[in-house]
C-alpha cells in the first residue's frame, strides 16, 4: 500500500482558535468553554443561513483578537459548511478579504481545513514567515430545512439520527516553532459502506474513520495506546460502537482512549440529540473548546483527530444512492 | 498589501490529462480535441446526477491510461463540482481508492484544484518522487434542474445566461521535472460584486478576476504582454467584456491575449448557448483540450490561467444575497 501519512517538514503551530455555538451547545457540557453562544440561535441574523455565515465570521474574529492579529497578516483562508455551495463560509467569511480555498468534506470538512492549512504553510515555511487560517460551521435549522424539513414541521427522528450543531470553530496556525503543532497529515479515502439511510449517519462513516486509523496504524507502526486520546468526529452513539467494533474485529482496541465529537458536545442523558451532535461545527468546536485547551495545558501531548463526513445531497439519497464517508486525520503533538 | 503570488519551491510537471464531453461540446470548436465525447450526454447512466460523476470517473481514467499509470501510483486527489454537497465528484471517483481532498470553488474549481495539489506536492518534493490528481466536472441536465428548472421545462434564458457545459477534466501532476510545469499559484479573494441575479453570473465574476490579475501584475511586476495568453474561466461574452473594460480603467490592456474559456469551449455563432459556457467542466476541458496541448507543442511556453466562480446556491439567490466571485490563478510555463 502506497504510503498515504505525511510527515510535514516544517509542522505548523496552533496560533490561536476559537469556537462559537448556539443554545443546545451552550447547554452541553462544553457550554462555558464557548468564547461566543447565542440563546437564540440566530446571531443578528435575519435567516438561519445568514446566522451560519456570521457564526464563522464571529469564531474568526474572536481567534484574530486573542492573538492581537488583524485578517492582513493571514495569507490564506480555508473553509466550508453544509449549505449547497458552501454559501455560508463565502457569505459569512468575504469581508476580510483573505485569499480563500473552498472546500467540501461535509462534517470532516474541520479536519480536512487543518490537513490543507498545514501543507500548505509547510510548503512556504523555509522561505517565510507565514499565517493562514481555518474555519468550518454547521448551524441546526439551516442544515434540517435544506436536507431534512424545517423544524417547524416537526418531523419525527430515529434513535440513530444525529443532531446537527448549531456551532463553528476557527483556527489559525502559523509557520513559526509553537507549543502545538500538526505533525502529521494523513487524507481520508472515500468508503462506501453501503449505507443508504440518511438518518444513520454515523454508519456511514464509522468505516471511513477505520479506514483511515487501520492505515495510520499500520504505517506509522504505532499503538492506539501511544496517544493520549484518539478523537473523532461525528460518529455518535451509533458510529462510535461500529467503530470500536469494527476495530477489534483487526485486533485493535481504542476504547481506553477514545473519544468522539458526536458524544462530547452534548450530554445524551440531558439534551434530545439521539445519537449525539454532527455538522461541521461539531468536530470544530470540541477541538477549540475541549481538545486544544487541553494539549495547551500539557494535559495531553500527543492526540490523532479525525472528523468523519458523510458524503450526500438531498437529491443523491432521494435517488437511493450510498451515502459514502470520508474521515481525514492529523496528529497533534505538544512539545 | 500582503504577497499573495506563491513562487512553488517545487513547481509540479503535468504528467498527463484528459478531457470528456457531452453532444453540444462534441459540436463546438474544440469537438476533436476531446479524449472522449458521448453525444446522448448519458454516458451510459440512468440519472444526469450519475452521468456527471461517470463523466470524471472516464477522464480521470483517461489521464491515467495515457500515462500507463495506476490509480495507485496517485497519492492524493482533488475534485469538485456544482452538485450539492460535490457528489457527482464523490460518487463518481471513489472507485479508485486514492485519498481525496474535496474542495468547493463553483466553476473555478478546476484552477482551485491545481493549485491546491501543486503546492501539495510542492511540500513533499524534495523527500520523494510523488504523483497527484485533479479531477472537475460539470453537467448541463443536472445543473439545469438543481439550480433552475428541468431542461423539460423549457424555461426561457436571458442573453447574459450562460451554458454549464457538459464537460469534465483531469490532470496528472508529478513532482518529477517535465516539461511543462505550474510554477507560481495566487489564490483568490472573495469579491462582491453586487449582482444578485444568478442568470448573469459574468457580472458577478469578472471583479473577481480583475482583482486577482490586478493583484498578479502588481506584485510581480509583470506585464500582461510578457505572456503568450491570459485565460480567464467562465467569463463568457459578458463578463469578457466586463473584464476588458475594467482592466483598462486601471491602465491594463489585456484584449491582445486574453482569452476565455467559456468563449472558446462553443462557438456562439453556430450554437445557443447565449453568453458562453461555464460549469467546473468549461475551463478544465479547454485546458486539456485547447491550453495544454499548445504548451505541449510549445505553440505558447507562459500562460496565466484563471478559473472563475461564482458563489450562490439556489437557496442564496431567493433570498436575495449577493453572487460572489472567486477567481485562483497559476502560471503555466514550459521550460
Amino acid at each position: 500500500m502506497r504510503q498515504r501519512i505525511r510527515y510535514l517538514s516544517s509542522p505548523p503551530s496552533f496560533v490561536s482558535f476559537a469556537a462559537v455555538g448556539g443554545r443546545e451547545e451552550g447547554q452541553g457540557p462544553l457550554g462555558p468553554c464557548f468564547d461566543h453562544l447565542d440563546p437564540s440561535d440566530r446571531f443578528g441574523q435575519t435567516s438561519w443561513e445568514r446566522a451560519e455565515g456570521e457564526m464563522g465570521r464571529i469564531a474568526l474574529n474572536f481567534a484574530l483578537k486573542k492573538a492581537s492579529l488583524s485578517p492582513q497578516q493571514l495569507s490564506v483562508l480555508f473553509a466550508g459548511d453544509l449549505q449547497n455551495q458552501c454559501v455560508a463560509s463565502s457569505g459569512g467569511l468575504y469581508s476580510f478579504g483573505i485569499p480563500y480555498i473552498g472546500l467540501y468534506g461535509a462534517c470532516s470538512t474541520c479536519t480536512e481545513g487543518l490537513l490543507s492549512l498545514s501543507v500548505w504553510l509547510s510548503e512556504q515555511a523555509d522561505r517565510q514567515d507565514v499565517m493562514g487560517a481555518a474555519v468550518t460551521t454547521s448551524h441546526n435549522c439551516a442544515a434540517e430545512r435544506q436536507f431534512r424539513q424545517p423544524i417547524e414541521y416537526g418531523g419525527q427522528r430515529p434513535p440513530s439520527a444525529q443532531w446537527t450543531a448549531t456551532a463553528a470553530g476557527a483556527f489559525i496556525l502559523g509557520s513559526r516553532e509553537g507549543d502545538v503543532r500538526i505533525t502529521e497529515v494523513c487524507p481520508g479515502k472515500i468508503v462506501d459502506g453501503e449505507i443508504s439511510d440518511a438518518t444513520n449517519m454515523g454508519a456511514a462513516m464509522a468505516p471511513a474513520a477505520v479506514d483511515t486509523l487501520l492505515t495510520y496504524m499500520q504505517q506509522s507502526g504505532r499503538a492506539p495506546s501511544s496517544f493520549d486520546a484518539i478523537v473523532t468526529g461525528d460518529l455518535g452513539a451509533v458510529g462510535t460502537s461500529l467503530l470500536q467494533e469494527m476495530l477489534l474485529e483487526e485486533g485493535i482496541d481504542v476504547r481506553q482512549n477514545h473519544l468522539d465529537c458526536g458524544n462530547l458536545l452534548f450530554d445524551s442523558e440531558r439534551q434530545d440529540v439521539h445519537s449525539g451532535g454532527s455538522g461541521c461545527g461539531c468536530s470544530a468546536s470540541v477541538l477549540a473548546t475541549h481538545i486544544l485547551p487541553a494539549l495547551m495545558r500539557a494535559e495531553m501531548k500527543d492526540v490523532l483527530f479525525l472528523s468523519t463526513g458523510a458524503l450526500m445531497s438531498t437529491s443523491s439519497v432521494q435517488q437511493g444512492e450510498h451515502i459514502f464517508g470520508i474521515a481525514p486525520l492529523i496528529r497533534i503533538q505538544r512539545f
